[in-house]
């Protein structure tokens, strides 16, 4: 996962030190909604730790001068523009000058309780159908970048179960570990490659994706994109 | 998965045929994109069946006097109209007068090449992010209403594989049987509730949703809805 420290500072500097003491190691993640969220954490709240304090929400951020939003959509479906922000899908309106990180298929954000500042651990990644409503709602401080398909896997909750919760520990997937790719040695790190947004590769296929310009499509769409569909791609690189 | 012959005729005909002789049966999803489509069938070419033949496009239907289309979002991002068509998420173009079924996650479809005349038995599940600019340009034929979760485990193509498609067979996840439910005893058969569209429960969400009226949502949206995000809900009753 990349953190977001430019959007919510709060939320990754307690995230990471939550993950350099062990707090989320042997925690499950224990409410998966298949097509929503997964969420981890300690549900029981069977874990002390001085890091584990309540945030105040960082939703969104005012707009820098020389903020680097590149902009992908004006109007967006559910924001009046889209675009990348340091590598991320992000939205930004004009009117208040604020800017967000998306809710797109891979997006890291704090769980909270109906108030807003009340985010402090339990932690969810999105696995389902863009959830843009949560968008402006919640602290998004990150995104998978790799790994994805171990998410998707995750042991859901029981479809008749609205709350998602599996109350059954030995039936939720177990969260071995989180370590900072910082504190791994470099010969054990996963070597990830991440596009650039300014990259000719994601520009190109920006361009070809609003006219639908391959030969594969009889229908050739309105020109709008969906940003977290077109998110920026990972490879990995050789050790 | 629930088939849609209202849409796709010759295509659910020619599926249940291919189904019912046992076609699909020990072939595997040869192709699967995280985020993407997982696509299956018989990527070798080494089944005869007197049922594979090359299909005329459906791609969508012109809307009879009668339809029973339910607007749900005028306009939407990719579409002059989406709602709720039979059961499932839907897009309109009163111009055209055409509707059509719209790719959301658990969609189900045929693949073809580049000729939009060319689908034949190889489909393919949307399980990522709705892949919109595939709308009006395949032939949709059906949705997954119960076991997206195990779709979601299948196995991945690596994450450096653009193309998708798992060369080596060991590493694909195998389709063991497809059968229709007439052909399960009905003391085996699952036994799914999928909501219908014109029911209080629906048109109360979306109209929760509309205005995000819990007091967990602090900003309170646009108005705006993603039908592929508030497809219709299915449970499993006891037998």
């Amino acid at each position: 996962m990349e953190l977001a420290p430019f959007m919510a500072p709060k939320h990754v500097e307690q995230f990471k030190a939550l993950v350099k003491e062990g707090f989320y190691d042997d925690l499950d993640f224990y409410r998966v909604i298949d097509g929503f969220v997964a969420q981890g954490g300690d549900v029981s709240e069977q874990k002390t730790s001085q890091h584990n304090h309540t945030l105040k929400a960082e939703f969104s951020r005012p707009a820098p001068q020389n903020t680097s939003f590149l902009p992908v959509q004006k109007p967006d479906f559910m924001a009046p523009e889209t675009g990348f922000l340091a590598g991320f899908a992000a939205g930004r309106d004009p009117a208040s000058k604020q800017e967000w990180l998306l809710h797109c298929p891979g997006t890291l954000a704090m769980a909270r309780s109906n108030e807003a500042n009340s985010a402090s651990s339990d932690f969810y990644i999105v696995i389902g159908q863009a959830t843009r409503h949560l968008d402006r709602n919640m602290s998004s401080f990150g995104r998978v970048i790799y790994g994805m398909p171990a998410i998707q896997a995750l042991q859901r909750a029981d479809i008749n179960n609205a709350s998602g919760v599996i109350d059954e520990p030995s039936k939720r997937s177990k969260i071995k570990w989180i370590k900072l790719a910082s504190d791994v040695p470099a010969n054990a790190r996963l070597n990830v490659q991440v596009q650039n947004e300014k990259s000719e590769a994601v520009s190109q296929r920006l361009a070809s994706a609003r006219t639908l310009d391959s030969e594969f499509f009889h229908f050739k769409g309105n020109g709008n994109l969906d940003v977290c569909y077109y998110q920026l791609k990972s490879r990995l690189l050789s050790q």
